[in-house]
């Protein structure tokens, strides 16, 4: 027969049990998250119509995306992040759906770049929208959503950074460099990356003397309200504005949540992204901040456009983030906070007697409907040799049935000639080697429960 | 701005939350049974080399699979199902893993099939295998998986049919019509669809008067035993064969398990895929038989054959199954089975003051942390229109804070111009119409956990 190598794609990644559940585990947290806000999932195909696809253009993105001539002479490509086909799933579905609509979405997307440390041509995005609402409330709940799910994962660890990137562009309009305003974005959006000096030659080269004012605006010091005055007072020249009042209204909803501490407003974040248009925001962990982002988002004006008939729908306007799952892995690896085990079952029952599968099934059930994964060993092997299988497993307990097989740890009356027969199970700490003797299993469930 | 009409390929869906949500939910009741029978997941590239994929040569396979050059040139395709990948993962990290060796494996796969009622180019696969054990025991814990799976998600409603395979071929040889044996099989699997006459017709056609003896045994009458011993009779002429006892031993199983009588031996049931060698199953609801298989699988001899140099390691055996979560989705479905709700949520809180945004979420916090997912409504509206929108949402009960905003529902001092206060929400009952009104949170959390 032909021998084909077992190799795979460059940038594309098998993930072995422990990887698998360290992510798994880390995407059914979120995903709890979510739900108990009540948000709700959507999928939608890998496989889109280029043109759905690609229609904004993105030079780069065009570059990089998988894309082909299906069976059927179709342009097609996989999809290369979870926003683009939301916005698509939104103005084919809107009229099916509860406005304001909050949902989720954790799947996987294609990008064919070139591979380096923490790029992956293949990985997973999760995002989180929340869209036909104009309200603070809505920003705010974006942003707090954020902060506890990531609070679950890194206990008490991270801080959002947010600002009003329409704030900013009302004091750009001011220093009537409105104009500019992408480029300067690009430059302050890397203020932390380039440092104070370069951003400071980067900006004066684009626009001069006004450079320093907007330098001061993005460095305003002290204080929540101490910055929002300064940055205020620099975009309108004294009074007020929308953009204020709303920072404003989100900051007293962080207080009366309790969860001011886990924010900082940050005049530099602007969010390279150009459809953001109101509350932008990045999220960093304490404890590794140079890792980068691993949460952002930000308001955006009009989700639909691309494929709404023009003169017809309404603008829908909502506000979203993304995890990246990916970088928190990482970040999480980095720190020695990442849990990584072969198995979800800390108990298995040793095979004494390759016969005797039924009864340890039998026994293994009563474990498992109490809410404990219980392996089963099948194949008859020296006792050493299954000690060393569980620990490969990361199982930490072997239940070792006695000589003459099942006997009385074996309730139920399934084995019914050795009814009366004394308990004869014996359980096996691995880590600590000791054995206890003479149990039946509901003294086993007992014990692994009380741990 | 260009317009891009919102389509989807053809074959392809969206999922709207009820939909999604209901697929989540058959899918985390699965994940959560595989688990805590000691299996642990695993996940590769949904893009391969297509060598890798097509490697068996497979034409129907080949016609209908998504296959393109990438950017680098290399000849890619998207994955149709999950065996050849987890063939190819097996031979490339065998070394690192322990054997007998429990994975699952729960994606999507594509192929570029004619869409008709059921089928679709893009699906979900859900896979599950225990290798690198040759016991019976081995074959017996993959279909108790399979029955205490689906007697999960369809109570007590499903019947596994089992077979040997390797005890067919065996009455096959002895009948002298072993070269047939392909021809035969696919007849025989089409028993329940071609009905008795045409399949002896067909047979007939195929081995003359050996078709009645072929039909003999595949209508073997009786019970498990009755079966197993005509069976056996043609297939050894008497005496006893490996392939008959270790149909018994799996039947000891059963019975020790509690369980026979959710399986029938069912000597018609051979599976059409060429590479199972020993036991086959397939399982049928009890209330919708004719929908066919919703779950089948069986062992084979060598999974890594393909991807292992010739005369250089052990060929690797197993045992696996399949369910179908498109199919069992449409049955529940069509048995009204299936629980089809818009939202986790069950409870919201009323939006009554845009600027209560942050009470809302502190009060909602409170439900989160006992378990309730609560959903906060952002957008101030007359209560008739929340209620409408809580149960366009599927949600039941509504919060709503009383006239002079959060008051004394708002416990834990972050409100304190209200302390003191006494208790002002109202839960409303939407389904009844009834209000509750002096309501704390606490209480709230109450009402909710004792139903």
């Amino acid at each position: 027969m032909a021998y084909i190598e077992p190799r795979i794609l460059k940038g594309f990644r098998d993930f072995l049990p422990p990887a698998e559940i360290a992510r798994r585990k880390l995407i059914e947290t979120i995903e709890n998250s979510f739900r108990s806000y009540g948000f709700v999932p959507i999928d939608t195909p890998v496989l889109e119509y280029a043109e759905i696809l690609l229609g904004k253009g993105g030079g780069e993105t065009e570059k990089q995306v998988f894309r082909f001539k299906d069976n059927g002479g179709r342009d097609v490509a996989l999809r290369f992040d979870l926003t683009v086909p939301f916005a698509r799933f939104m103005a084919g579905h809107r009229e099916e759906l509860a406005l304001p609509f909050k949902r989720y979405h954790i799947a996987k997307a294609w990008r064919g770049e070139n591979p380096q440390r923490g790029r992956y041509r293949e990985f997973i995005q999760c995002d989180f929208d929340l869209v036909g609402s104009q309200s603070a409330a809505s920003d705010f709940e974006i942003l707090l959503l954020m902060c506890n799910t990531l609070n679950l994962i890194v206990k008490d660890g991270i801080t959002v950074h947010f600002n009003h990137r329409g704030l900013f562009n009302r004091f750009l309009s001011r220093l009537e460099i409105s104009g500019k305003s992408v480029e300067i974005l690009r430059i302050v959006d890397k203020l932390a990356k380039t440092g104070r000096d370069e951003t400071l030659n980067q900006l004066t080269e684009l626009i001069g003397d006004k450079a320093k004012d907007v330098l001061e605006y993005i460095e305003a010091p002290g204080s929540f309200d101490d910055k929002l005055k300064i940055m205020n007072e620099k975009a309108t020249g004294g009074g007020t504005c929308p953009e204020a009042e709303r920072l404003m209204l989100i900051h007293q909803f962080m207080a009366e949540t309790g969860t001011e501490g886990s924010f900082v407003l940050d005049p530099a974040i602007t969010r390279g992204l150009d459809y953001y248009t109101g509350m932008v925001f990045e999220t960093f962990l304490n404890e590794l901040p140079e890792i980068g982002s691993v949460g952002s988002g930000g308001r955006y004006d009009n989700l639909v456009a691309l494929y709404t008939k023009p003169n017809t729908g309404e603008p829908l306007c909502g506000v979203g983030a993304s995890i990246g799952i990916d970088r928190l892995i990482a970040a999480l690896e980095a720190l020695g906070k990442l849990e990584q085990n072969p198995s979800f079952a800390k108990i298995a029952i040793a095979c004494v007697n390759q016969n005797d599968a039924g009864c340890s099934h039998a026994l293994a059930e009563k474990l498992r409907k109490q809410g404990i994964a219980c392996d089963v060993f099948l194949d008859e092997a020296k006792l050493p040799k299954q000690y060393m299988l569980a620990e490969k497993k990361g199982i930490t307990w072997l239940i070792i049935p006695g000589e003459g097989g099942h006997a009385g740890g074996h309730a139920g009356g399934l084995a019914g000639d050795h009814a009366g027969t004394s308990p004869a199970l014996t359980l096996r700490n691995l880590q600590t080697r000791e054995n206890r003797e003479g149990l039946t299993i509901e003294d086993i469930a007992e014990i692994l429960k009380s741990l």
